[in-house]
C-alpha cells in the first residue's frame, strides 16, 4: 500500500476537512453531526429535498454531488461502510423544507438497514415524511434485479431526482421519476487492480499481473469471471452484451452514457473505452443523448471502470439537461 | 503494464475518437489536420483566440480545456511529445477571428520549437498575428526560472487567458494578463508510482515500494530527491516550503489553490492533501480565494500529485470567476 495520508484512523475526518476547505461556498458541516454535510446552494423555491449517502472511499461520491440541482445533503460513512442512522437523521432534519425528503442510496445490506432506521426515526421523532429510491444498476451482481448492487448509475438517479425536485414535483412524484431513472439504468464494470484499505493495508481483491475481473463490484465484490486481460474492444463488447441483453435498450432509443473510472485507470483509457461504447451503440442504431466520462464514483485507487446506460424519454431528458452546480459535477 | 487499450500504436487516434464521441457539442476535428481540434462553443463576440496544446497522456489536458471562456482550439501531440507545427498552424487558421491568436504551452524543448515554427508559418503564410505565454510553474525543475518546466499551473493560465479574451482585450493585453497569471503561479509535485508508455510497456521512472520522489516532473523527469514515503502533512510541508520561498506569496495575500492528481492517486488522498495545504496557508495568514481539486493535467496512470498556488489581484480574480463551459472544466 502506498498512500499519501496521515493517521489511517483519521482518513475520513481529514478528507472531509480538506473537502470543506476546498468548497466552503457549497457545503457546511451540520451542527447536529460531524458526518452530516449540508448544501449551501439550492434553488430559491422551497421544494422536496434530496438526501444521498453511503460509504466513503468513493470520492467524489457522494459529497461531490451536493449542490444546486442535485442533492441537498449527504450522510458520510466509514470506508465502504454505510453511514449510521444518526447522521442520516441529522441531514434529513436540516434539509427538509416541509415538502419531505427523498433518500437515494445503493442496494447494500448496511445502507438498507440504516436508511430505513433513519426514515422511521425522522417520521416518528421529527414528523418528516421520507421516501426512498435504491440504486441497483449493476447487472453483473445478480440475475434477480432486487438483489443487484448499486454502482455508478446512481449518479444519474441523483441527477433525475435533483431536477424533478427543482421542477416543483411533490415527494411521491420526485420518487417516481427517480425510480424511473433507476429502472432505465444498467451498469457493469471490470476490475484491473485492487485498492487498499488504509487501516489494514490489505488489497480489496487479488488479481494476477495479466488478469482482469469482469463484473467486479465497486467495493471489490467478486465478479462473474477472472480472465486474462483483453483489449478495450473485447472487454467493452462483453460489458455491452450483458447490458443490452436486459431488453431495455432497443433500436431507435436514446440513452445517456456514463463511463466511470474506479480511480487508477487513466483518462486516456476511459476515452478509448467510450469510443468502443459509442461504436457499439451506433451499430445497434441506439443514439447517444449525452455522455459523461470521468472518475465519478470511485473505489479509492482501484484500477478498472464501469459502463452505464440510461434510456431517456422526454421527462428524463429534461432532467439530464437541468443545470447543476455541485463541487464535482456541473451541467450548464 | 496493465492497460485497457487496443493497438498501442493507435491510442492517440482512438482516445480522440472517443473524446469527440463524448462531447460533439463542444469539439470538432479540423478539416485541415486530424490532430487539430476546434471548439464549437465560444463567446458570440469576436475576440482574440486562445490556442493550447502539448503532448498526449495528460488527459483531460489539453483537449478538455477547449470551450467557452477557455481555449478555442487545441493541437494534440503524441504521448509526452509536442504536436508538430502543422496541426498548430491548422488550429490557428481555424480559430483566428482577425484579432490574433495567443499560444499557451509548457516550457519544453519540443513545444518551444514547434510552436515557434507554427507562429512563423502562420505569420508569413496566413498573415495571422500570434503571441505566446510559456508555462514554467514547476519550482522543482530548476533554480533558473527560465529553465523551469510547465506543469498543472498551466490550467490557471488558460483560465486567465480565456477570460481576458472574452473581456475584449487585444492580443497584447491578453498575452500580458496570461503572462501575469503565469508569473504569479508556482507548483511542485511528487511521484509515487510510474505510468507506462503504451508502445514500449516501460515505466516512466523506477521507485521502490516504500519510496516517493519529490519534485518529479509530469513526464517522469527526475525530481530533487528520492525518499521513503512520508505522511501527507510532511510531504505537503516540503512542497509548500519550496513554493512559499519563492517570495511571491505574503501574509495578507489571496491565492488560488490547485491540487492536481497525476492519474492513479485517489480523490480521498487529494482532499487530505488539500487539508494540509489549507492549514499551512491559514497559518501563514494567506487567504484562499478559490480551490480546485482533481485530476486536471495527468500523466496517464502515474501515482502522485502537485500543488499549485496562484496569487490573485482584482484582475486575476475577475478572470478566475469568469464562467467557463468546457468538457472537463466548468465555472458557473
Amino acid at each position: 500500500m502506498k498512500k499519501m495520508v496521515n493517521n489511517p484512523d483519521h482518513v475520513i475526518d481529514e478528507l472531509m476537512t480538506g473537502y470543506l476547505a476546498a468548497y466552503p461556498e457549497y457545503l457546511r458541516r451540520s451542527e447536529l453531526h460531524k458526518r452530516a454535510l449540508i448544501g449551501n446552494k439550492r434553488s430559491e423555491k422551497r421544494k422536496v429535498s434530496v438526501l444521498i449517502g453511503g460509504g466513503s472511499g468513493h470520492e467524489p461520491g457522494f459529497l461531490g454531488y451536493v449542490g444546486k440541482g442535485m442533492a441537498d445533503g449527504v450522510a458520510v460513512g466509514n470506508i465502504f461502510a454505510s453511514p449510521s442512522p444518526i447522521p442520516i437523521q441529522a441531514v434529513t432534519k436540516e434539509i427538509n423544507q416541509d415538502y419531505g425528503v427523498l433518500y437515494i442510496y445503493g442496494n447494500y445490506a448496511g445502507d438498507l438497514m440504516n436508511f430505513e432506521m433513519a426514515s422511521e426515526m425522522t417520521e416518528i421523532e421529527d414528523d418528516i415524511q421520507t421516501a426512498a429510491v435504491i440504486g441497483n444498476d449493476d447487472v453483473a451482481s445478480s440475475k434477480d434485479i432486487d438483489d443487484r448492487r448499486g454502482i455508478a448509475g446512481e449518479l444519474l438517479v441523483y441527477k433525475a431526482a435533483g431536477a424533478a425536485a427543482d421542477f416543483g414535483y411533490n415527494l411521491e412524484e420526485v420518487r417516481r421519476i427517480a425510480q424511473f431513472a433507476n429502472d432505465q439504468t444498467r451498469s457493469m464494470g471490470i476490475g484491473l487492480s485492487p485498492c487498499y484499505l488504509p487501516q489494514t493495508g490489505k488489497p480489496s481483491f487479488d488479481l494476477e499481473d495479466n488478469e482482469m475481473e469482469i463484473g467486479l463490484g465497486h467495493h471489490g465484490e467478486p465478479g462473474i469471471e477472472k480472465t486474462t486481460i483483453r483489449t478495450a474492444k473485447e472487454t467493452v463488447n462483453v460489458i455491452m452484451q450483458n447490458i443490452l441483453k436486459e431488453a431495455i435498450y432497443h433500436e431507435g432509443d436514446e440513452v445517456v452514457v456514463l463511463v466511470n473510472g474506479l480511480g487508477a485507470t487513466s483518462q486516456m483509457e476511459l476515452y478509448i473505452i467510450n469510443k468502443e461504447v459509442s461504436e457499439i451503440l451506433e451499430d445497434k442504431n441506439i443514439s447517444i443523448y449525452k455522455t459523461f466520462v470521468g472518475n465519478f464514483i470511485t473505489s479509492m485507487e482501484m484500477g478498472g471502470f464501469s459502463v452505464t446506460l440510461m434510456k431517456v424519454d422526454e421527462t428524463l431528458k429534461a432532467c439530464v439537461d437541468h443545470p447543476v452546480d455541485c463541487p464535482n459535477f456541473k451541467v450548464v
